[in-house]
C-alpha cells in the first residue's frame, strides 16, 4: 500500500470511531489518565503536523501556533504545554475547529506526499501511522470509561461487533523447554524502539496457559474472598485494595445481587464465558496467586506465542518495564517516545479487542502502571 | 405581570445568556466552584419539577427520575446526586437533551398555571424565580471562568456591554451616626429568609466610602509590595497567598510588564478607572488595612446604602454569615436553601453587573468563603 | 503581689503541670494542633527572652540564637521559624536543655526586674504571665490528646482533682430582656486587645440555660440517631461528619457495647452527669439543633453571665470571631497576638476546668476553627 | 559460634548504636519512611518473642499484650497494628519501658536456648539475628535521618569512624563476555528467599567501571544543570525533581555558596573523594545518562563482583525487584517477609558503611523505591 493511501486509511478510522460521539462525548476527562476524544483527535493531526510538516514540507504554514500549546502530549523538546489534569477543563477549540485542524493537514499532508518523500521521511510517516493506531485503541476505552462512568450508561454504538471468544482445543498447559531464547524484534516492517535489541535470555523450563482467565472464573475468586485476603496481595497492592474500596474489575456492578457489566452496547448481564478483563497488576497477580501459579515473563510469553491464540485482552506479564541491552533512544522529541517511562511500570504483551489490526505483533510491548485498568487487560497463568 | 408571564420571561433570560455559547462550553467544570452551563440550565428545570410540577400537578409524568440523580445540587432530602466534583465528568444527557428537557418542563408548567394555583404554590414559583436568576448570575461567572482560564482566551460576546462606570460627585465618605438602627427585609415583595427576621442593632458612629475602589488604586497596592507583606493580611490569608502563589485579581496577567485582563470581549489592556473585581475577601481586608482603614459591616453597610449607588460589584463586608435573630429554617427541602450554609463564609452586599436587574436589594444577603474570586467582587471602605 | 513573685508563681504553675511526664512525653506531636510539652515551655521562655529581656535589659546575652527558630510561634515579625507541622519532629534541643533555658532566662528576669521597671515593660510583663496561662491551658489538653490517643491509655496523674460538677438549683432558662447592653472589657486590670472597645449592642429577648448539657443529654442525641440524620447539621458540619467518620465526643470509646471515655486518670466509664465536652462547633450546633434551640451569641452570653455559673467548659457561641468597633492592633509583633486571627474562627466564652485560676473573666473571648475539639469545649443552650 | 553467643552479641550491638542517643531521640519519625529508634528496639525484641518464644517456648508469658499492636511492623498475619504513620506519635511505652522489655526477652531466650532447641527454631533463630542487623542498619540511616533535619544539627557520635574511601588500582572499566551465567545464593549459610532459587541468566557482553561515583564527579553533574535538564531523567523523576525542587543529594547544603553535607560528627564541607550517597534511583540513572552511560543490572553486577571491591554504598541497580524462578513464599507470618514487596521497587546490590559487618554478601538483593534517599545509596556505572 502507498503512504498516501495508508495515511488516509488510518485517519479515517480515527474518524469512524467518534463518528458514534455526541459533542459533548469529545470534551470530559473523568480521570487524569482518560483524555478527551477532542484532545486525541487534536494531538495525532499536531503529531504530523510538529515532526514532518514543520520541518520538512517547505513553506508550510502552521494552522494556529497556540494548538502546540493545547495538543503536544509530553514531549518537553517541543515546549510548555497543558498540564495533563487540564485537558477535560478545555472547551476550545471546539470540535468544529479541531476537525478543520484535521482536514487543513491532511490537505498538506497529501501535497507534501504527492511530490516523493526521503527515507527519513517515511520512517517518521510510519511512526506516525502506528501513533495514530496506538490512540485509536486509547480512545475506544477512554470513550468506554467517558460513558461507561455516567449515571445513564449510555450505549456507545448498538452495533458494535464484540469478538467471539471461542475456546481453544485443549486446556492442558504448554509446556516449554529450558534454554536459551531470542528475544525483540526482528525483519523488516516497522517496531518501536523499545522491542530492539534482540538479544537472548535464558529461560528455566515453564508452562503456560493456551486460555485466557474467564469471567466465570474470576467471579470464583470473589466469591471465594479473594478481595478479602491480604495473602494473595502485593502490600501496595493490597493498600490499593483498602484506600479505593476495590471488590469487583472495573464497570462491574451488583444489581440486586446479580452481577452486570458494562459494555459497548450499554449494561448488560456478564458475559461468564468471555476472558475477565480490566483488571489491575495488582488483581492479576492476587488471581495468579489464589490458584497457586503466577503470571509469566514478558519473555516466557514472547516465546510461547507461536503456540497460543492471543489478541484478545492485553495479557499482564510480571516482567517491569526496562530497556532491552542495547537500547538507545533516538536524539530529539521523537526519543521521548518510551525511554522515559521505563521505570515503575509492568509489560503487557499481546493485544486487545480494540486493538487496530495489524498494530501488534508478538515483539509488541504496552506497558502500564499497576494500577491502572481502564484498558482491555486480561490474566494467561504460567507455572 | 402574571406569574406565566414572569415564568416565560426568566426561563427565556437563562437561554439567552446560553445563546453565545458553543456546546463545548455548556460541559466542562475547570474547578469545584464552577458548575457547567449545561448542569446549570438542567438543574434550574429540576428545581420547578421537584418542588411545583411533582407534588402539585396531579398526573405529571416525571421527564426521567435518572435526572433527579444528575440535576440535584445539595438537597440532602431529596435524594443522592453527583457529588459536586463530578459535574463536569458528565457528557449525558447532552445539550439537546436537557433543551427538551427544559421544554417539556415549560409546557407542563404552562397548562399547570393556567389553572390557577394557591398561595402556597405561588410562593414557591417566586421563590423558583429568584433561584434561576441567582443561577443566571453564576453561569455569567462561570462562563467567564470557563472561557477566562481556556488559553485561546475566546470573547464570550463582543456586543456583551460593560456597565459605564461613572465617578461619584464627591469623594468625601458619608457620615454615620451612632444610634439604633433597623436591619433586615420588611414589605410585601419577595425575600430569602436570611433576610429576616428585621431587627434592630445598634451602630457606633461610623464613615463610609461613595464609591469602589478602582483598579488603579489596587495595582498601587500591588506596586507597593502589598502581596509580599504580612502584616495586611490574616494568618489564614497569608498562608492562601504563599500557598496559591497570588500576586493580583484574578484574570489579571502581566504581559510583557503590561497589566491585562480578560473580560467578555477577550484579554484587554486593564481598564484603570474600573471598581476593581475579582478579589477575595482575604485580599479586599488587606487592601483596607494597607489604607488604614477597614471593610463596612454588614449593618453598616445596609444603614448607610441609601446614600450612596450600588449595583457594579458585590461587595465583601466584615460580617460573617449568620443567622439573624428569630431565623427559622423552613420544614422539608427548601430550609436547605440557605440555613446550613450559615458557617465560615463572608457576607457580600449589593449586587453586580451581571446580577439580573430587580433581583437584589438593599437587605439581600450573599455569601461566600474567603478564598473565592470568581464573582464580580469589590471594596468599599469604611472607617 | 509584686511582680518577681507573679513572675514565679506563673512559671512555677507550667513546671508543676509537666512534673507529671516522662521525658518522651514531652516530644511528639501527633495532630497539629497540638504542639509538643516541651515545645509550649520553650516558647513561654522565649517569649520573655524575645520581647522583654532583649529589647529592654542592657548587656543581655541570647542564650542560644537557633532557639529562636525553633521557639517562635507565629511572630512573623520575628523571622523565620520551624513550621508547625515539623515541632514533634525536633528531638534536640532535649527536655533537659529546655530546662537550662528556663533557668537561665528566669536568672536574667529576676536581675532585671530587681531595678524596677518602667510602665511599658510592666504591660508587657503582664502579658507574659496572661501568655503563659494560655500556654497552661494547651498543656493540658495537649497532654490530654498525647496520652489519650496512646494505645495504651496511660493516666496523666493519679491524684488530679477533676471538679464537682453541682446541679444548678433550676433547670428555668434565664429571662433577659431586649435592649442595650455594654460589651467589651472596661476597668483596671488586665484585658487582651480583642476585648476592646466597649461598645454597645442591641439585643432583643432571649433566655439563657442556667447550666450545661450533660454527657447523659448527648447521648440521648447519639442514640437517636443525631450523627446520621443531615438536618441538624450545617452543609460543612455534614461533611466534617462524614469524612472522619465522627460518631460521638472526643476520647468516648464503646467497648462491649458501654461507652467510656478517656481522662486524666486512665480510661473510665463514662461520667453521665457531668458536662459533655470536647465537641466541634458543628456538634454543638448539631445538638442545639436537634433540641429545638440555638447558641446564645457572645454578646447575649456576656449580658447574661452573671446571672449562672461558668467555668467548667469553653462554651461555643454562635458568634463568629470578628473585631469590636475601633479595635486596633498594636504596632511590632505584639500586634499579631490576636487580630490576624479574626476569620474562620468561632468565639467561646467562659473557661475551662483546666483554665488557670483567675485567667479568665465575664469578658474573654478564646477563639478555635469550627472542627476542633481538643479544648474542653461544652454546651449551653439559649432560645 | 554457639546460637547464645550470636544471640548476646546481635543484641548488644544494637544498644551500644543506640547509646549514643538522648531519649528524645529515640521518640520522633519526620518521614514515615523513618521510624523512631525506641520502635526499632522494641520490634526487633517483639520478633523474637512474637516468632519464637510464644509458638515454641512452654510456659512463656507474654512482656505485654497490647506490645503486639505496638511493635508489629506489617505482618498482617500477626495481628492489627499501630499504622506506620503514627509510630512517632507514641510516647509510652517508654525507652525505659521497653529495655526492661528486652531484657525480659533476652532472659527467657537465654532460658530457652539453655536446653537445646530443634533444627527448626535455629533456623528462625537466624533469621532473626538477619532481621535485626537489618534494623543496625535502619537505625544508623534513620538516626542520621532524624540528627540531620534538626536546625540545630548535632552530631551523633564525634568518634564515629567514617570508612576510608581508597582509589582503586585502576579507572578502567571491567570487561565481561557475552554468555551464560548462574545468580543467586548457593552453599549451607543463611540466606534471605529473595535469593532463592540459583538460576542460568544471559547477558550480552557488558562493562563494569571498577569504582564508585565520587561527590567531585556528581558535583559536575549539578553545576553543568544536570537537575534542570529533562532529557536525562525518567518522566516519573523529572517530575519528583520539580515537584520536590530537589538540586543535590540528601543532606546536602549550599551555605554562602559552598557546599556542605551533614554527617554522623555533624555538617561538615563536602567530602569531594568520598563516593556520593543519599540518592535517589532517579538521580542514579539521570548522572548515568547525562554521562552517556547506565546503571547495570542487578545480574551484571553480581557476575562481576568478584573483580572490584563492594561494601561502602548501596549501589542502585537498573533492575526492579522481581522474583527469582521458583522463589516460594513461606508458609504463615515469615512468608511476609519478601514476596509481598516485590513490585515497583528497585534493586540495590552490595552494603554500606553501616551495614553490619558479615550481614551482606555477593548474593544479597536489598530494594528500595526509587525516589528514596536515606539510605547510603550511590552510583557504579556500566556500559
Amino acid at each position: 500500500m502507498d503512504l498516501i493511501t495508508r495515511y488516509q486509511e488510518v485517519r479515517r478510522r480515527t474518524e469512524k470511531i467518534c463518528s458514534y460521539l455526541q459533542t459533548e462525548d469529545y470534551v470530559v476527562q473523568p480521570v487524569v489518565d482518560v483524555s478527551p476524544p477532542k484532545w486525541h483527535i487534536g494531538h495525532v493531526t499536531w503529531f504530523f503536523e510538529t515532526f514532518i510538516l514543520k520541518p520538512y514540507f517547505m513553506g508550510y504554514e502552521e494552522f494556529n501556533p497556540d494548538y502546540n500549546f493545547v495538543f503536544n502530549s509530553y514531549y518537553e523538546t517541543v515546549g510548555n504545554r497543558v498540564i495533563r489534569t487540564d485537558r477535560g477543563n478545555l472547551s476550545r477549540p471546539t470540535v468544529i475547529e479541531i476537525y478543520s485542524y484535521r482536514k487543513y493537514v491532511d490537505e498538506a499532508m497529501a501535497n507534501f506526499l504527492h511530490d516523493g518523500i526521503s527515507d527519513d521521511v517515511k520512517e517518521l510517516m510510519v511512526l506516525g501511522f502506528n501513533h495514530e493506531e496506538q490512540h485509536q485503541e486509547l480512545l475506544m476505552t477512554d470513550i468506554k470509561y467517558i460513558l461507561g462512568h455516567n449515571p445513564l450508561f449510555p450505549a456507545y454504538n448498538a452495533e458494535y461487533a464484540a469478538p467471539h471468544f471461542a475456546d481453544p482445543a485443549s486446556d492442558s498447559f504448554i509446556k516449554m523447554d529450558e534454554g536459551i531464547y531470542e528475544i525483540g524484534f526482528t525483519g523488516d516492517g516497522f517496531c518501536f524502539d523499545n522491542e530492539l535489541n534482540r538479544h537472548k535470555v535464558y529461560l528455566n523450563a515453564y508452562e503456560m496457559s493456551p486460555k485466557l482467565v474467564t469471567n466465570a472464573e474470576y467471579l470464583e475468586f470473589i466469591n471465594s474472598g479473594g478481595y478479602h485476603d491480604f495473602r494473595h496481595w502485593h502490600a501496595e497492592g493490597w493498600d490499593w485494595v483498602k484506600n479505593n474500596k476495590v471488590g469487583a474489575p472495573l464497570y462491574w456492578h451488583n444489581i440486586d445481587g446479580g452481577w452486570h457489566h458494562y459494555t459497548y452496547h450499554g449494561l448488560e448481564p456478564l458475559h461468564l464465558k468471555a476472558p475477565v478483563t480490566h483488571i489491575s497488576y495488582f488483581e492479576a497477580y492476587a488471581y495468579a496467586s489464589w490458584k497457586g501459579l503466577r503470571l509469566p515473563t514478558e519473555f516466557e510469553w514472547e516465546a510461547a506465542a507461536t503456540r497460543f491464540n492471543w489478541g484478545q485482552r492485553w495479557e499482564w506479564t510480571e516482567s517491569s518495564y526496562l530497556p532491552y541491552p542495547g537500547f538507545a533512544k533516538a536524539p530529539g522529541a521523537i526519543g521521548e517516545y518510551n525511554g522515559k517511562f521505563m521505570v515503575n511500570q509492568k509489560v503487557l504483551r499481546g493485544a486487545s479487542e480494540v486493538t487496530p489490526p495489524g498494530h501488534s505483533r508478538i515483539t509488541y510491548r504496552n506497558f502500564f502502571q499497576t494500577n491502572l485498568r481502564w484498558q482491555f487487560t486480561g490474566i494467561r497463568l504460567a507455572k
